[in-house]
């Protein structure tokens, strides 16, 4: 077999757990399979936004926080890597995305051919998802692919 | 890795696109997992019920009416039994539930002590899906275990 499993990771406990959860589980000695790690930064805000005291943040401050989320991105990707390669030889490809992580990872996963989707249940905070709804849910209702949802259990 | 997994079948296409899916995908030659085949059927009535002229149903009609929803049952865990042997050496369990899907399907994946519940995405029709939220996004939400929600791809 030759999957093309997609595991949208973010820098939650429960995103590095599905993960785990997916290597030992799914992916076999003998395994062709490719591993994509997904992950989806918020877009950039297009207009200056006021702070919590109603100053303007300047564009310097904003290009400094666009550059902090970045490197938080690639930092997120390079520890999933690093989890993937520390225990299987499964082929890894990384993905970064930017916008509404409930859209685009269901963009993604078929724009990358994913054979499988995997992700964790609370990736992104209990107050994001009374708003907007559970990205896990919407993922399972919009993609066309097989979706794992990984709940990381209580210790 | 001797796992237990919960899949929840019932006589739709998409319960049985999950099961082959599961077998499929998750399920290697070698492999010592049990795969626990749940089904459940709608608790009967308690009280008489009025079909659509008006007239009350006698209990003889309740009772063939139950008689053959638990036929459908079997018929349906004794179909997926099949589809397992025919595909692998799994050990094969069955499990028959009575209530409302949602909530018995939850409760039972715990009981059964399943790793995983497999499950197609629209095994209840869009009439009750609509009424009752969707059984899957429900199961994703409430068991403890990592849910694999299967969508079977349109013809």
């Amino acid at each position: 077999m030759e999957r093309r499993i997609v595991v949208a990771v973010d820098e939650s406990e429960e995103s590095k757990y599905a993960l785990s959860w997916c290597l030992k589980n799914l992916i076999s000695e003998s395994s062709k399979d490719t591993i994509i790690l997904l992950n989806v930064r918020p877009s950039p805000p297009v207009y200056p936004a006021l702070d919590g005291t109603g100053y303007i943040f300047s564009s310097d401050i904003m290009a400094t926080m666009d550059k902090y989320s970045k490197d938080l991105a690639e930092a997120v990707l390079e520890k999933a890597k690093m989890i993937c390669q520390s225990s299987s030889r499964v082929t890894v490809e990384t993905k970064l995305g930017c916008g509404d992580a409930r859209e685009v990872i269901c963009e993604q996963v078929e724009k990358l051919g994913g054979d499988l989707l995997v992700m964790g249940s609370h990736g992104y905070g209990a107050f994001k998802r009374a708003f907007l709804g559970s990205v896990s849910n919407h993922c399972a209702n919009n993609t066309k692919c097989p979706v794992l949802i990984v709940k990381r259990p209580k210790a």
